[in-house]
């Protein structure tokens, strides 16, 4: 464990450490690119990867690209190649990116935008970076996490003169460094940032507040870095309006329902390699991600069981054909147990005390705090590393249960997010960071917005071509009828 | 058609007829109790009823219950018996309110409030009012409906005293005369306000302003009336606070999901008698009932295609794996067409021009407006009654159609709503009451509230026990981390 | 009840009664043609149906058609024209046999086959018959059930100078003796049988039976008549070929798995009108019927249990998701009971003094014998009929069960067999009937076989055209890598 | 490609190359243990390991396990404390062989057998020759396959005193001569034969034919092994009775429905990491590969359509919700192509010509002939290995195909199959050695047998007990009335 970050900001019950950058972005994982996977068998972003640290570090290595550039700091040029093919990969899955692309060619709508990214640098990311340089922006970029960073990709991007400070196993020292290089420029201010988990934003505020002055907002995709922007607001200190792309509900629907529909089933194959056929499991919470959860285990033959705190949850749950039951009444015969609360504390030592030889136990919900596996550290259990993601906890008895990834989120480490989902958040940010920067004094405050339902609306049609699904268009008398506009948005702002 | 009613608030696009009364509960027919169906043979609530006319009318005679009051005008007090049956058979099913009269057996928190009401008279909400009583309130009650009134039931309530003013087959003039009698009485003057429809309100502030000034609250049920409501709203005269049962979650889940998830198949089979397997379907709209209605078509083996115009429902349809098209693009292969837009003119003769011979047409969304049935009126088509809510259309060269109830919502004339959902309903409309009649001074303004999502929830709680559902407790440790109350709300209002 | 016919072959453990003709068929009950139910609301095939025997008998009036043939017997010959439409209309929906038609427009597979029918007289099987005309049979033919003729389409018949002896209310004297009248003919002598439960082929072999000399074969498509077949078999008395269509895929799918998928439902919405979703229920018996039932209910938001004794089927349950479960075990917490597996006594008393208050119990298996429906008409409980199809029990305690269609099979009183259902039985009957006519000189034997399987995908394939499904066609070379005729048949003959 | 092996005994159409061992099994590929797993990321049953070959053979080491015994050829007995491990892993899943062995304690029903067996070597099969030997059998066990032999589970057997002759990596040389240590031993002949693909079977016929005089039958899994055993029987020369346990109902469930059901989504995720939700996919056959593989994208959410040479199986394909199509009608707007037909060039360069671009093409029927890979090797096509099983095939115009595993089945190399599955093979095995062994003379004749349905039935119970499941038996009452044993068989044997 690194050095605890001393934060100003306090977050309730939640001291944050170094590492937990890894999770910020709430319930995604990094994508692999295609190549990149050929060389990575399925090992989750790079956390387990070997870091020989004898290598110079890269801000001890003079590098320049082939134009002649040196504003960047990057671990091997040479690889820009290599990274110039996996974002040209990356593009052809997220085409609603260069659909933006084309859409906007005449009029530049972020022409004169001096942004500042602090985000995951990778094939997907760059394909929005260099997206909003098409559109006219002018960016500087740092990595939002000290072991995301694709160095090949940041090697591409530094080749084509983007300003770019990344890669991958930075210090905590190199990555306050890489921020403060976007930022602390001559003769350059940003007037917009673009920020994952509020650390780009934290830094302006602590060392350069008065470049606040210029700055149009900020567009955050983190449910920390939501946290910490409510916080400023809270507290008066927001002084920019900013644009919560989290919360929007094309990426709600994506990050929870669909993707975790499919990850679930993928990262229980990989990790446990169970039949799911016949098996009874227990499915701790019924929001998007149990609902997702249940749906594909239900699908593939399994007996779901869903407990429920929210009894609009719960009926819902009943309502889909699911048991309602306490986990205690169910867990001496379940085969599986998976927890998605984003609660505390929802299996606990005596649950899995009572719970069956082989049971298996993962979490899809928040990282480790719903399975207490603090409390299987103890002397009578021994513990057995199976495999990647895989621990068997073995009772006095003979009993072994099945724990995967230790209680973290499991399909962060065993499952890749498709770059379909990263697109539809690629493009919120897009278009928040447009609507932002061009919108007419007096829109925004300085508070945290939503994305405005039309906007989240247009992310949505930016997906359907993948799909070649045709909507249909409202006529005027019907919209007329209806009281909308023709183009959107089409329901009230909460509805999902 | 009988002569319009001339209303002093206005709705946009909208001349209010008497006849629409029928449906103006929005999606929701009438239940029959079982008894009532028995001898009633799947007619709907009674509009396609004969109605000899030749009686006495219920105003001219002079009844009087055994008890010796007079203080009710019905049908025939002789029914009370059959009706008392019809009322107990509804107890055993609307569970929830049975418990509400014991969980409030103490405390009786209605105590002091004079209720009027103007709903339908059936023994679902017979069951409704009678718990109001036992919760403390007094209460007067008329029709909504000049046709749904169950006279059993109207006989059964006036045995007990309880002063009904209401029978099937009543006069326009009848109707207001009903209404006139709950309100205008000597010595009483009531104090909360429970409408479906708002005729009740509007009355009251046509004829009796001044009562206003007593009255805590009106708790509307309707589409309709809450049109009305909000209208008084924006033009600042509504006087009282008012609460929107039907924007409540469970209700709008329960009345569009999950109940026409059921009554598509039901009603299909009940007026097409089509075979499911492997027809092509096309379902016009993914709100709530369009997923209902495709996800029941899907199970049952049709191959169902979505058109939708909100870019987000239509993203959401892809990933529930139905194909997204365009009406006219599809329209010539299809086996059916199903309507669940809100909308206008979804169907318009051109579609119906391209259909193949035997193609279904049918409603699920808003009566008459989705199906553009007039333009089957021409000449030289042929109409055939051929049963019941199923008619032949047929073009010269033979093709025919097959319009199901004439364009009007299909479940309403060709279904019944499981008592379940009227519970919902029933259970909203107590809580709000209570709410409303308890509030704190200042707690609502002159404002249209949503149901409290705290009752939302409390209503979905009373209906989990009849699926044998366990609601698992938040520990005080797990709530503190989450940030709530043990005892809810447990989301933000505007989750669904 | 009425007499008992005395039948000389014996089955075992099955006094046949005369009144079991009505579900003679096995699963399958009559479909009602569209203008039929119109004025039948529902009822199923007339055997609730009263009938005021006041009017003369058929047999003893002197009707002519229009051409001046008087040989039929049937009750109204005015009916015709009503009857002509009803078999257009079915002729519109067994676009099979038109399409058979068609094919054998020239050769006229049956010129010379004389054939004695003995089937239900309705739309559906009028168009079974005058097919076997258009494709060169002369035919004479009697109802195999005194209630299910429809009046209208033998008048249809008899006006076309079809010999047709059969009416609605038939005594049992009329029923043979108008079987007597499409054998007993001077000059003429079938040489093809058509039957329905055995009855026809019965009488030749009791009154003629060196009408057998000619007899080239039977087509039967009940399972009673095939249990006779099979005795006539094993006693060696079987003199001419019998190919049995009840027993081919295509039908069993359609009879049981499918059809059940969607009349279960149906079913218990026409009767108990229960909501499904969240409802506990248990399917006993996992064959075709009862993985039809699960999977509609599992579909519709149910939560299932199976019972079985077949380890095989269980294993497909599990498989499924469905927890496999002693009828015992799950009967205190279910809401529905549906029994499927033709055997007897699954349910009886001792499961039913288990069963909580409302729990509907109801057949899809055997007639009469799956739940002990006798061991509930004793002293100290109480029936209630409350609606068609439906009876309360009540216990002392006043707990009460909803007994559905009294135990007999559900949906053939409570749903209508599809027209597409219909039309693959005619359709292998047409194609059995072709096969037996034409087959050389010793394909078949003195015994009773199952439709060849090359005939079983050909009646498939004709049913293809209604679903707009293209079949791909073997190349040659794939036809010889797979050792296959590139026209089938395509599986051996036990694949299902 | 080594060597062709010349086989006496020739099949049509299919040179037997001695590569094709590795698929020989049908459909099954090899499971992983838990701890192989680890070290072997998902790489298939070895076909893709290196073998450095520069160690000396295990023919030529002279290895002595702890008591004492050479009676064994093996690569490592050091290995055999991890391979105990393996197996006691795999017994743990194995439930139904312990049940076995428990049940059949005191009689020993293999007293006195002498089996040779010829299988994979894996901790799977381990468990099952474990058995035998406590069911009272003498073995000796060479492998079938030169690549799939689990070096430290044949260690542990050979260190408990097991005869094996099996190594990863053996030469073909290697592979006939560890087949002739198991069955030329001084003093022991065997009496059984227990084989997987009939090269133990072969190699005694062509070897040492007097054997057969005293053996009591052969068991054979595999296809191949099995069309070997009928081109024996066709041509009159096997003298001993087989049964094929490869048609056994439970096997095909479990190999075909169920594995693939899984495995696909498991195989397409780890390979094309593909998200399903929203596309659009055809799946070519629709037997029991083609239904797993249909349901399990239609429950992703993707829109399936299906293509059919066998209209039955077509008209399934329509009642279960699919489209039925032909590949050139739809292979323009697909995203996957899947084949499941069993059949050869099903997918030609015609239609990939046609594909879109990024389209998947994989194959789950049989391998290496559905996809003509072949017509991709072509000059203008450029071959792109992206990842294991992997390759993009790159068109001129750039547009690119993404072919799985070069048109192997899919799962075997890139899923694992469930030990439940490989359970119920083993199961399937052991019951039918014992029959073969115990059966009463002329029972079984020199032929082919399917395992009898009463076994079939006991896999099926002997597995029902992982789920919990609780199977009913019949009362005395109902067998009789079913005319049925209280203790099976109880469906026909062609019943699936």
């Amino acid at each position: 464990m690194r050095k605890v970050y001393s934060l100003q900001i306090q977050y309730p019950e939640q001291t944050r450490e170094f590492d937990s950058r890894l999770t910020k972005t709430g319930r995604r994982s990094l994508s692999h690119s295609i190549s990149h996977s050929s060389t990575d068998s399925n090992s989750s972003g790079g956390s387990d990867a070997e870091n020989p640290e004898d290598e110079v570090s890269p801000r001890d290595m003079q590098q320049i690209n082939s134009k002649g550039s040196r504003d960047f700091c990057i671990k091997n040029i040479k690889l820009a190649d290599f990274g110039r093919r996996e974002i040209e990969h990356a593009e052809d899955e997220m085409t609603a990116l260069m659909a933006l692309r084309k859409a906007t060619q005449v009029e530049k709508p972020l022409a004169g935008a001096k942004i500042v990214g602090c985000t995951h640098v990778t094939a997907q990311t760059a394909v929005l970076f260099e997206t909003l340089m098409v559109l006219g922006a002018q960016c500087r970029w740092a990595a939002c996490n000290i072991y995301s960073t694709q160095d090949e990709v940041a090697a591409a991007l530094a080749e084509q003169d983007f300003p770019v400070f990344a890669w991958k196993g930075e210090s905590e020292d190199d990555f306050w460094w890489c921020i403060d290089r976007c930022v602390n420029v001559e003769g350059w201010e940003p007037n917009m940032i673009l920020d994952d988990g509020g650390d780009m934003t934290h830094w302006i505020y602590k060392k350069y507040p008065h470049l606040f002055k210029k700055v149009k907002g900020i567009v955050e995709e983190s449910i920390t870095g939501i946290h910490r922007l409510h916080h400023l607001s809270k507290a008066g200190k927001l002084c920019v309006p900013a644009i919560n792309v989290n919360d929007s509900v094309t990426k709600q629907k994506f990050d929870n329902l669909y993707c975790c529909r499919e990850s679930i089933l993928d990262s229980l194959k990989k990790t446990a390699d169970i039949m799911f056929g016949g098996k009874q499991v227990v499915v701790c919470g019924y929001g998007e991600v149990g609902k997702g959860c249940s749906a594909a285990l239900k699908a593939m033959g399994s007996v779901v069981y869903v407990t429920e705190i929210d009894p609009i949850c719960a009926l819902q749950a009943c309502m889909d054909g699911f048991r309602l039951a306490k986990l205690v009444d169910v867990v001496r015969q379940v085969d599986m147990v998976i927890t998605c609360t984003g609660n505390k504390n929802i299996v606990v030592r005596e649950h899995m005390d009572l719970m069956k030889n082989g049971c298996v136990v993962c979490n899809m919900g928040r990282s480790n705090t719903e399975i207490d596996v603090s409390s299987l550290r103890t002397p009578e259990l021994v513990w057995q590393h199976v495999r990647a993601q895989v621990e068997h906890i073995i009772w006095p008895d003979g009993k072994r249960i099945v724990l995967l990834a230790e209680g973290r989120v499991l399909n962060l480490s065993s499952s890749t997010v498709p770059t379909y989902v990263l697109s539809i958040t690629a493009t919120a940010q897009a278009l928040a960071l447009i609507e932002l920067f061009n919108a007419p004094e007096g829109r925004y405050k300085q508070d945290v917005y939503l994305l405005p339902k039309k906007l989240d609306e247009y992310v949505a049609s930016l997906h359907l071509q993948t799909f070649d699904a045709h909507l249909t268009e409202l006529t005027d008398e019907q919209a007329k009828y209806m009281g909308l506009s023709k183009y959107g948005p089409f329901k009230p702002s909460f509805y999902r």
